[in-house]
């Protein structure tokens, strides 16, 4: 009996298309059917990514090889700008679900100030559903090409969006100071991320602007009805999976408690601690979990809210796993029970 | 429907009792029923390890409290000594899968030296059976005792016992340089354990004698017919979890190789490499997976084998899960298809 | 020859002490006469740190078995409570640069709230000099007793201070977050210290209140003219040394960076980087520098100020030799000169 | 007064070069006169390498633009190959330390062997002394031109040189386990130094043949009379910095650990621990320290020996400063008795 659906994964080479061989050697309904990488055609997954030996697992090929007859998802795990000409080449009928850049931002502008240059399919950005599960769950079942999130936006939305639906805290006064560990910076081989230069010691990056800013203050804007801008400041961990956001509002710590404790009740990737209580990035590795917490600041009518997760899981594959089977039909949380590995 | 067959963690506020839960969460045929910790009993288990927090569990208890009628299955990973007394209280008709050192030895004088007290449950010690599973499994699948292997034990057996079998190798020219993450030692508050005092070095550890060697050598000089006496030292890793041997034989390369591959042909969690390969711990992280290499020597007609494999995984809960299985005739490879998690 | 001053090391066992010893090691004028330890007296300092076998140093003692008289400068690394104990029964005209949290409140009330116990020595609480030297170098130079400060309390100070004096920020809008490596926790076998539970994650601590706000809220009071309060939300980094305080203000950024600059031009150890650019802990490591950078935020009229130092130096043992060196007339940047340490 | 030495680094973009720079910087007798980087001339030292922002530096410039006239002593840190041609162009009467490998072998044929191209600058090949202080002295102070070590050569060298000239050990049986910390591998952008690739984690690499195998096999050949050929494994380690050799010999332990006793016991930086005592390497971590231990082994007439040292310092920069203070007619051991950083 073969009656698994069948996956693709453009661009298997990063770590972002390794973590969905992962998430999908034990998905019970979805199977691997095609690997693609340009750059490293023909050689075998197992020859990239030593972890996959053990699975069964095709070969890789390039995109052009695939026979898109025969799979029912594409995962694209592509460099953003190279995704929009591969996506525009695809049937209209594969329903895909991206992980780059392209399809996030609804603003064409917003999307050429962010990434330096226009967006070369504007009908796709048009028909993209942000891929945001929790908040955007009915549009993505109907959906065709999904919009997966950033990783570091996914981050901060967790822990911003209910509060600003509920109006539990002031617009113009969200701080936000973000960890992120070096897996979500990719494989490219960059002095900056080499062990030498990320292990034992920590700095801000970044700094003149991160373009995942651009994703979450969309949806802030959309979500209180005007602009919303917020200040961030993201700093590189020497650690490789993992993100921390540590967010500043101005509200009452109880309320705010309260709204994200009701609105992710039923969610079952998303974790409220007790008042009080901080989550740490290593109690989500490895999971689909997003794990928050609300602590009253020294200072009265102020807030800190954490939302940690795995950023190559919930902020990436994981995500696109739970999408992929919302696009499906399948169980939203099918193949994403993994528990955190600790230590 | 709740038709899976229930298990007992004694001794779960350590690495290996969380990892079991960890096993179980996404195990098809099990179900945590009781968790045990005598100092932390009345906490929940999302106390001791936050990264449980989403999982459904009962809290930990007394080992007392539990109702062992309702078991099917005790993993037991309680400290060596403590064992020997807990286990002799238990009903004779209880399955355990034991985790700790208190089992492994078929001599009760060899237990005396090594741990430095006598036995004082020498029938179980002689009806126990010895967990490493590969070379072990119609005894275990008989059996009612089950003693799990030492993680550095098993990482060396892997990569010498089938040599020794089938005459591949010198019996007297076995050296093993093995390098081991740090929760190898638990989870326990010792200075030496620290991050300040493990991170950005590596030192030999255990350098007067490891008691895993005791194990090994019980097993290649049972598969001898004579004693086995082996050069062995372990170093500590600036690393949480695996295990890598680097053992030097005296014998031909590619007859290592083949002996290797032949054995391990079969082996669902036993990974062997082309010739000339070498495997690295990070890519069997997470999972139940042993990696082994051969590599030719510099000096003729000798050769470096390798293992790896994560030492809470296949070298403690894992292999427990998969003796479980046995027991309890499951498939054997049932939950342990989890892939490695890298990076 | 051997004109040295004489240096004790009371308390040589932690951290901060083999800081100590290593920073004297090389220092021109000062050598180390004296090293206790009372749980480990009668050991050889090597037994306890083995990086220090090449020095030729006195074994541990008791601090009564100290010969005072012979004694030159005291440094006390003492715990906190025992250090007013340790401290009220040395000879009053003894120099002393301690480093424990004992004298740096100048309110008993506050100490007492903070460290939940009375202050047993008001009289030296009264008469210690806080040890921010380059905001108390006259003060320090006179006085006989200087209370070193936090380390984290020194990371903020120094990128927060002089903006305070300057008027440049607004004093109602300070929010730090910080991240600290992990050996400010000093050496004590703690759970939540292991290399298993500090690796490879990252997380909020002291959520409920650090003890070193009392501290930098002091000196931001004192220099403000009235009660100052910020957030401050410090994060335990998965690395040994280095603190990094991002610091968000309500002040314009080319002001705040030019007020830092000219108020730190001729300050050996405080390198302000130019406006836009922000520091790494890694680039201070093993040095008595402290660097700070100036971020515009992308909300107007805020900024983002950043400092970075190595807690055991700067935020210490480097600190408390460089007050020493005044209280003892030497130059100031005598035995600090170390270049940062990297990778 | 500025009676310093004058010293240029060619080739201060890596990390031996911004080694030789800490080091320099609180060296009695000697400054930084110019630095050399071809690919970033132009920039300062502090853009290249952040950690020296703080110290008096010239910028980086091409080797062309140096004055070598004003030049005492030059230390070359530039890759193999490209440092024949640099120094083949130097005036004849500069001095000069090199830290590559083009001096290293005496005999062309193995050059070719190992580094797969011809040699061409065979006369100097032949006038440059081997590095490796404490075994070449005096001819490093009559010198010229002296060939550093490899830095994996020199922990084996170590450890093993003064049992081959004690004929304390078997000579075939000499049989190397190596962990290095992945500074060695230099500050090149590749994919498998990445942060995400090297931590948590370990494996051999150059498991084919490494290269610094044919120095110490020329320096054992040459001390033995007979060729002597060992088995070698190197193992890439977690870490930055620090080389862990452990050795196995043929040889009795308490002989073998007279021996390194007795040939270091005037060694400024060699340090013996007592028999059954290993080292580690966080333990010289900064210094020029080398610690060693002895350690019998479990089969009677054999033992471990250990080596560990910073690979930057004394297996590089460190070695390549003492080498250069006696050609100089300096002290041999100023400016480098910076202690151990740990933690």
């Amino acid at each position: 009996m073969n009656s698994k659906l069948r996956a693709a994964v453009f661009g298997a080479s990063g770590y972002t298309g390794a973590e969905l061989v992962r998430l999908i050697a034990t998905h019970p309904s979805l199977e691997v059917a095609a690997l693609t990488a340009n750059a490293k055609a023909g050689q075998s997954m197992a020859a990239v990514f030593p972890q996959t030996a053990s699975l069964d697992l095709p070969d890789l090929i390039r995109i052009d090889e695939v026979d898109i007859s025969a799979i029912d998802v594409a995962f694209c795990a592509l460099p953003h700008a190279t995704t929009q000409e591969v996506v525009s080449a695809l049937p209209r009928d594969l329903k895909i679900v991206d992980l780059s850049a392209d399809f996030r931002l609804r603003d064409p502008a917003a999307y050429e100030t962010w990434y330096g240059r226009p967006h070369s399919a504007l009908e796709l950005q048009d028909e993209a559903v942000y891929g945001l599960t929790e908040f955007y769950r009915e549009e993505i079942a109907a959906a065709r090409l999904i919009a997966g999130t950033g990783c570091n936006a996914a981050t901060v939305m967790y822990s911003v969006l209910p509060l600003i639906h509920a109006s539990a805290i002031d617009l113009d006064e969200i701080s936000v100071a973000l960890m992120a560990g070096v897996s979500g910076a990719g494989r490219s081989a960059k002095e900056g991320l080499l062990h030498t230069e990320v292990s034992e010691g920590v700095h801000p990056y970044a700094i003149s602007g991160h373009r995942h800013v651009a994703e979450f203050e969309q949806e802030f804007s959309k979500a209180a009805g005007r602009p919303v801008t917020c200040s961030f400041m993201p700093h590189l961990m020497p650690m490789n999976r993992g993100i921390l956001a540590t967010v500043q509002v101005r509200g009452e710590a109880d309320e705010i408690h309260r709204t994200l404790a009701e609105r992710y009740r039923d969610e079952p990737f998303l974790h409220v601690l007790p008042l009080g209580e901080a989550p740490a990035t290593r109690h989500v590795r490895g999971s689909n979990l997003c794990s928050l917490g609300v602590v009253p600041d020294r200072r009265p009518g102020r807030a800190f809210v954490f939302s940690a997760l795995d950023n190559l899981v919930k902020g990436a594959s994981g995500q696109a796993v739970q999408n992929a089977n919302l696009v499906l039909g399948l169980p939203e949380t099918e193949g994403l029970t993994l528990a955190p590995v600790f230590p």
